[in-house]
């Protein structure tokens, strides 16, 4: 790709960021890093996700088009905020996601993408690749902590008090990891002024 | 990288995937779509998975090394299947895990490996990528169904039996979606003589 390609890119993608960001449908947890990230040469973020705890209902397995979130937390939670979300359920599955933070950035070249996902596993996100080098190179950073957990079926959860107590323990788990393999992350990336 | 290098490199997978295969290490159901991608010029496949049933012990969230498997299926399972397995639950988190199906591919060049990853797309392995640009370039294709449940702790199952039946359920669907795609990826490989 051009240089100029690369930089308009880059250019549009900030601007993209900047509007998100103003009108709060940026996950505030993953700011830094993205920041940290789209001052680097040769990179820029696409769109991103710090991790979240999700409640989901779809009607029938494998059918996210008509997913319906009934709850989406960036953060811990407890039990309490789980089951008062479970309200809202009407019918189909019901599902309980803990998704570790995803990354998308754009690079300038394959060598610079190649050496932002091996600093990326090297931190925690192993889950990470190369997705696409067509006329964009675009890299996805992802970590494998998760829970996919269906949790009722029409409106009714099928776990008990300890049970759910667990099932939340362990999404707050997957929260607390996530956090602090940004951190990790965010601490090896600021020591680059040019990424080696 | 060489064309040498690579020969010998497909030359070394084909004889490991043959070792394994005469130890009945590798799973049946993947092993025709192996076969065919072995025969294509610039590809050979490395480990890979048909896709799976898993029910595993974990002393601790996040803790797979010290996992234990208390059963694996390369199929569909029933409930009773499931229970049997977890009698064997001594301390720790018990797990039951449904994953897609894992081909890790070498290829000779990008171009090749970005077509690869693309056809497997198209034919719903949505998380395919290519892993690593390095000496050696690998592919990963692998699909977006999974469950991954916490279903109990220090041996006790926290599900009552309404509650694993649809586990059980939801578990077999992703390994009956698995094959599907699997044929359909066999299928659209098949037509290519050469890889276009």
């Amino acid at each position: 790709m051009k240089n100029k390609e690369f930089l308009d890119a880059k250019e549009n993608a900030l601007k993209s960021l900047l509007d998100a960001s103003d009108q709060g449908e940026v996950d505030e947890g993953v700011l830094p890093l993205l920041g940290l990230i789209n001052k680097m040469d040769g990179f820029y973020t696409s769109s991103s996700c710090a991790g979240r705890i999700v409640l989901l209902q779809i009607p029938q397995i494998g059918d996210k088009r008509e997913a319906i979130f009934l709850g989406i937390w960036h953060r811990t939670i407890t039990p309490v905020e789980l089951q008062t979300a479970a309200t809202k359920a009407t019918t189909g599955y019901l599902w309980l996601l803990a998704q570790a933070p995803i990354l998308h950035i754009g690079a300038e070249s394959l060598p610079i993408a190649d050496r932002m996902v091996k600093t990326a596993v090297s931190c925690g996100f192993k889950n990470s690749a190369i997705k696409s080098i067509g006329k964009k190179i675009l890299i996805e950073l992802c970590s494998t902590e998760r829970l996919d957990a269906p949790i009722g079926r029409d409106g009714c959860l099928f776990c008990d008090e300890k049970y759910l107590s667990m099932l939340v323990e362990i999404s707050n788990e997957v929260i607390n990891r996530s956090q602090n393999k940004m951190s990790r992350l965010t601490k090896k990336l600021g020591k680059f002024t040019v990424f080696p």
